[in-house]
């Protein structure tokens, strides 16, 4: 993996929308303003290839050498999230398709398919000719594969992708016996007797698709996905320099961004574009769901798949498409709160969405530093004080991040989700207001993807781990969790765990299934909470009702409905460990009362006593600790410091009230 | 008709769903609950026919002779709502399309059309191999055609639907110019010259089609699925054994359910869920429209079809898809409540759906009686315990249900709301009133369907009757309610009745068109109520202003808008009889007006004071009556037994004050 | 140009829906209630040409015979709109499409394209043979081009359409190289090698078109409406009796209505159908658009095209379609005001829509004067009593408008608009405003529509001109305002102006870019209202935070959110006259504000003081004025005349309190 050695600042930049004359002094501008990196050409196909096979590179040339001369990094994007529109309208199977097989055309973006032979050749070509002109070139210290892989669209229904998923699932069950099995196709006469019989999901009534073909369905497009940017990464391999990079910008539906990174990566990045919860389509001032700040849990998502990963694109002015997106500018302020709260969360290079707004184009109000007229701004101010700021952080850079709990999540799970609206109901409800408790009550935590070779330790670091709904569980998985408990963790899991099986297949098991030797409940009945009844929202959603079983003890009971004396809240020991035991999805309330009971609760509460509104996180490194405290509201507020700490962007001890001014955002050193 | 002698249980099972191995236990666990029938196979038709032209029978061959040996009896599904993937994607003609042609695909059900001339044949063949092989069968009591025909969609497009629908108007039309003379083709230039220009609905600009081509296309849909299912039935009656039926699970959409009855089946049965009502997408503590009670509007159909009718799933658990639908869980006691509102509505046979949940397809979440993990539960419990109940009940199977009132209905006027908002808005929202008025004033009635055939006889066993808005009025139902007027009944109708002829062309005469002699008033203005003004909400939704002709006595007039002071409500003698006007809607306050004006209010009030929150319904039988009482709440509600009644379930005499406990039920024999 | 001598009432007529013994009756009772001219035929073409290339037009002859004889004058429409289901399915080229190239089908109207070759033969010869046959006639006054061009939809997407695209965009551009540079279609690679290669809009993804494609594609859709009409006036014109008119019934999307007048009519004439507003889909008790008085907003975009218009359609009953809007009746005097709005806002004919409901078809419900029972009612006799009152106005019958002020407006920014949700939402709220400051407060406006060929004296007799979002700026528009500034002028306009060239590119100038010498200000920062904050309702929407430069005076200043305390409403003086520069969009008490400062509110305050809840509107002609004054509520209202007039309908000198009853109508002439 590779891993940037000290805070970088970079921009997104497009020097084929602007006269070239503009260049050099738009560099000097950047690097006045502390930014030494420019992302560039990842929509530039037609200027690198006008025509099939005739291949010109000259206008990067001349960019390239003037950002050798300015000093200037550069990270090159591969092309191939827009194709040309000589390649599609010659080559139609190329292009990505609705489930009745109407193709999505030239004109916006992200409209090809990953597994098109024609568009992988064309793909290969492009990119291997940009390597090999490019790649040596000492201005270049990374590549990004593609754009936003999956965003626009994760579903994919092309011609081409209906013959892959046939090869990817015989790949996967070898028979058609073995695979109507896995999906139980008995149900309605759906047995498939040849392969040929199968596609991607096409028109059906109802959508009523059968729930354990789509999640292999789902499966199939993030391996697409990924093979399809290992193709790229293996071409550009050949060609890197000595300690160039390669990632891409992600964190889109339908990819194991895990493996994705694992497979074809060196680094990750996000991009990150808090404006969008404040945009004219929300409701920022009733809304319960922390509005920007939701961001974070986003960031924990990426430094779940990569610690020290970098943002690819911040957000620095309004964000907006002529068709769709209407959002007010960052407030003074906001830029540096949103970039920090990337930094907070262990991005070590910021690079700013975008350099200029483009005057045109379908994004022409996506704002970037810079706007229309091109004068200094506001903005650019910003920019420049927070790479001011970014220097006194210089020892934070790498830090790790400590966390109270781990929040386990699994792709399986994430997308039987997508598949299953009783699972995505409960899912989503819990995930929210995990993430709501953990910021209101300054209690943050990892997030840990398992997968089937999840070792041990990457959970034993965490005293507990919340596994909300892991309806799907594996002998594996309950393996893990099971010594995980025996060696002196605390699981705690919500209703519906260990209901199915790796296909979504209900267990025929009293449950929660593979689960309830740690749990020791017993659900006989459950029910989604009835909207015809009263109920108490600490336990929202969905009831299964425990029947606690020996040595089971019992936290709280349900007081409604006709359940009303029965457990809800249970726990079990298990060797050195316990696991606690949620009938119902998780509320705010009921999982700040968990972190309270499982002594977890706001770790920080001897250094600082912080309101709600503001977001805690410590970092770690060289035995030194670093505590970042970010203001989300335009009105001023107060922290209370219980000891004395150094606060690193003031350079001076500070204790008792401090207050942090709208938006604003604190470091100290512990 | 066929007619079940004793109240039956039932349940629906799928033995291919299971290991084997769970057969026998599963059959003794329904007979120790008292379920003597199981309903299966079809949606089978991949296992019976595994290739084109293959049959394999063994699977339920199996099945049956354990059946036998347990003396379990079987209604057999024909299995042509799920062709298999080879059928279709050999013969996509078989398939339903939408308007613009795209085709439905397998994957889900309900994907084929009626008219497909290779369909036909594929299910002839199946049926006859089917109906070969298991008619003789002496488990089998019983056929369903099909499963639930019109379900998940009532309109079709093939371009087989084209060819028979071109088929269907030349038998009714002969000539192009009646067909243009019916529909009003002359307006916008609509004129067929060809036959081949005529099309199932396809897409035009603000489905801005012709309404009387629509009301065909309904006549159609109802005629080719009727079509189909004689086809069928004539093929069972080649093989059918002496004493078994042939039924359908019906009520759904753009099918004339009396001619279907009349022309291809023994007995209807319905599939009732009334969970629906108290789904997630529900209000039911805010909902006007009575909830989960409401499924006795279904019922009261369901019986004017067929009166000793069959339920073949009852709901037993939560209903769900794993891509829509979210149900709480029936609370304790409303299993049996909605079983017993069936049987109180007049069904003998009750089959619950279904056995137990299928662990995997898309409905994953259909909840069946036991659950996944297969142990005894409180559903099954209340399966037992009701089919005990229905054991005291013995002397109710085949009563009659005595009814206050009838209301009047038509499928010329069913369809022509469909095509015509209009007239849908007004109907939908009177039937929704009548029906609550009659609820919570427990004034029960019938339903009555008209056709051109409908004798006297068929009315004139009811005192009153309500035909709420006939907007399509014939020669031959004027001449019909004349007499049934004439000789002595009271016909209440309400606005805009007698504007359309048979087509749904408005009639040049003054309004109410052919009842102008019976309801003696003239309509000269009228008007959808204003949004822009206050209204009484006796009076709802549209307004026929009515002036009284001579010997019409005016019963209310309007208070509002420009036609304060206009009469509103009008009766008028004709013969014996008399005919009440209604200028508006209906609301449940105007009905229960009428109900006492009518002095058909609350018939039952000498024995019993009910709240409104308690369904009553009487049953007469040899005589005797039985009064049936459902609790649709959670709470206690208190009757008031006006005179000494018998409890059929507690068998014993009661009088005075007594409670029904949540959801509960009783039966007091008069 | 023609223009009607004096005021005529006229009727929409279908003598091809009616037994032909109806006819005459029908006349005599037109004229009986003082109707004069018949609009007819517009949807015939099954009729005229039953087969391709088989005319009768004998149907027609006996009618116009008798029209002659009546004395009856006769509109002929060209039938366009509807072509025959022989004409779509031989040759399905014609048709329109949805943008995946559905065809839109036979069944309704409108849903053909204008630039098939095929189609415009067929509509070329059909209307040569009308002309030919019917323009001679003594009985025919004019002729209606098609019917409602652009109406039901306005956008294409047929074969045609690409092809006629490709060549309008070759006309404009020449090369793709400067297609390119105006399109900006280097973003996102959407460069375009080959003409080939582009298209009317096809499915992409999340709608991302290049909104400058888009907007050449509806100055493509206008064009090709257009050169269809023209085609047909060309045909008529070469068989027009003398004094006889081409016009067509218009106000809709994607069409530049004044250039359409300019090149085929010589009249224009408006559909106007208030009752919309009032709509069982509205809310028109808690509006607060003016609900039907809204209306008025279209009849004066209607004389900006054309001064002396006709309405060859008013409403005189409920509308509505058997699918789809369902109105209440007009209530009694609402026919009377609804027509005489139109007349007082310049109509010189009102034709009313229809002259008897059609008893069947698509628009059974859409009303006309007569009901399906065919008897003399309360419409016709307001109508007859309508005829009476147009005879007291016969002095008024093509009278001037008097405004207080010009509303600028131009079709670069209102289809600039269309592709642009940022400039949408600004423009469409800040019309709205306007409209209602003008009607509430009585300071009555033009429409001016610029174009590049706009002389200064079309500017120059207005003291005032509101421009309000004038996004798109060409140099010459500047120019212009500029001169009409520097003489005397006052020029108001809001945010965003100046901000995009004629492409609808953004400049890359200071804003208001072009405007900036005329405003004096500068706009450093800028920002969509956000919904986090508390905003003042005196400034919605967008705030541009404005600088003032040297010689401009602040009127204003945001009280609100980081700009508080800067500018946001400015005065310039240039020359002899001066400009508003307002940094939001338009509130309707900013505009009021605006009124006063400017010395424009309630220019009649010194005739007459009048409840917000009627509209003034001032006529000019010969030296002497009329004021209209209208009320809209079912409650009277008082105006109170501060001097004496003369009431025109009660033929006396009125002053003082004077009382308008519910929908009530006065001219008073000064």
């Amino acid at each position: 993996m590779f891993q940037w050695q000290q805070y970088e600042l970079g921009v997104c930049y497009y020097p084929e929308q602007w006269e070239e004359s503009l260049w050099r002094e738009d560099l000097r501008r950047m690097k006045d303003a502390g930014i030494g990196t420019v992302r560039v050409a990842e929509f530039c196909w037609v200027l690198f290839e006008p025509a099939e096979g005739e291949f010109h590179f000259d206008l990067f040339d001349r960019f390239l050498s003037l950002c050798q001369e300015e000093g200037m990094k550069v990270i090159l994007g591969t092309p191939t999230a827009t194709p040309p529109a000589w390649l599609t309208e010659a080559y139609p199977e190329v292009l990505n398709a609705l489930p009745d097989k109407t193709l999505l055309r030239h004109g916006a973006r992200r409209h090809y398919n990953y597994n098109s032979p024609v568009y992988q050749r064309f793909c290969s070509r492009i990119v291997e000719e940009m390597a090999k002109h490019f790649a040596s070139h000492p201005a270049v210290i990374g590549w990004q594969i593609d754009n936003e892989l999956n965003c626009e669209t994760d579903e994919f229904h092309s011609e081409a992708d209906d013959l892959a998923f046939r090869e990817f699932l015989k790949k996967h069950y070898t028979t058609l016996e073995d695979l109507n099995r896995a999906w139980g196709t008995v149900v309605w006469s759906g047995v498939y007797t040849s392969w040929d019989q199968i596609f991607t999901p096409r028109p059906v009534l109802n959508a009523g698709h059968n729930p354990h073909y789509l999640l292999d369905y789902y499966r199939f497009i993030s391996d697409s996905c990924i093979s399809f940017a290992v193709m790229q990464a293996e071409i550009l391999r050949k060609y890197l320099k000595k300690g160039d990079f390669i990632t891409t910008n992600g964190l889109f539906g339908n990819v194991d961004n895990h493996a994705l990174t694992e497979k074809a990566l060196d680094v990750y990045t996000y991009d990150s574009y808090p404006d969008f919860a404040l945009g004219l389509d929300r409701s920022p001032k009733t809304s319960t769901d922390l509005n920007d700040r939701k961001w974070s849990r986003n960031l924990i998502e990426t430094r779940s798949v990569c610690p020290h990963f970098g943002i690819m694109e911040q957000q620095s002015g309004a964000g907006g498409w002529a068709n769709r997106m209407e959002m007010p500018a960052p407030r003074p302020g906001q830029l540096t709160l949103w970039a920090m709260q990337s930094v907070a969360h262990g991005a070590d290079f910021i690079s700013f969405f975008r350099w200029r707004t483009a005057p045109y184009g379908t994004e022409i109000y996506w704002h970037g530093i810079l706007d229309y007229d091109n004068r200094d701004n506001r903005k650019l101010r910003e920019v420049k004080a927070f790479g001011n700021l970014l220097q006194k952080l210089t020892p934070v850079c790498g830090a790790e991040h400590v966390a109270a709990f781990a929040l386990l999540k699994d792709y399986d799970n994430e997308w039987d989700a997508q598949a299953d609206v009783w699972h995505k109901r409960i899912s989503s409800g819990s995930e929210k207001e995990i993430f709501a408790a953990s910021q209101l009550h300054h209690t943050p935590y990892d997030i840990v993807y398992l997968n089937d070779d999840t070792a041990l330790s990457a959970l034993s670091r965490y005293p507990v781990v919340f596994y909300p709904h892991p309806m799907i569980m594996t002998e594996s998985r309950a393996s893990l969790l099971t010594e995980y408990v025996k060696n002196g963790g605390t699981l705690v899991v919500g209703c519906r765990a260990g209901l199915k099986d790796a296909n979504g297949k209900a267990v025929m098991m009293p449950q929660p299934g593979l689960l309830q030797p740690l749990t020791g409940t017993d659900v006989q009945d459950f029910t989604f909470v009835s909207p015809a009844e009263e109920n108490d929202p600490a336990y929202p959603i969905f009831h299964d009702i425990l029947t606690p079983m020996e040595g089971t003890a019992v936290l709280a009971r349900y007081q409604t409905s006709y359940y009303a004396g029965e457990a809800c809240l249970t726990e079990k020991k298990t060797g050195k460990g316990k696991t606690i035991h949620l009938g119902s999805a998780f509320s705010r309330d009921t999982v700040a009362k968990l972190f309270e009971h499982l002594v977890i609760l706001e770790p920080f509460r001897n250094v600082v006593d912080a309101p709600k509104d503001v977001e805690l996180l410590l970092r770690e490194k060289g035995g030194k600790q670093y505590l970042f405290a970010l203001n989300y509201l335009a009105q001023n507020q107060t922290l209370h410091l219980q000891k004395s700490v150094y606060s690193v962007f003031e350079e001076k001890e500070l204790c008792g009230d401090v207050t942090l001014p709208p938006y604003g955002i604190a470091v100290y050193a512990l």
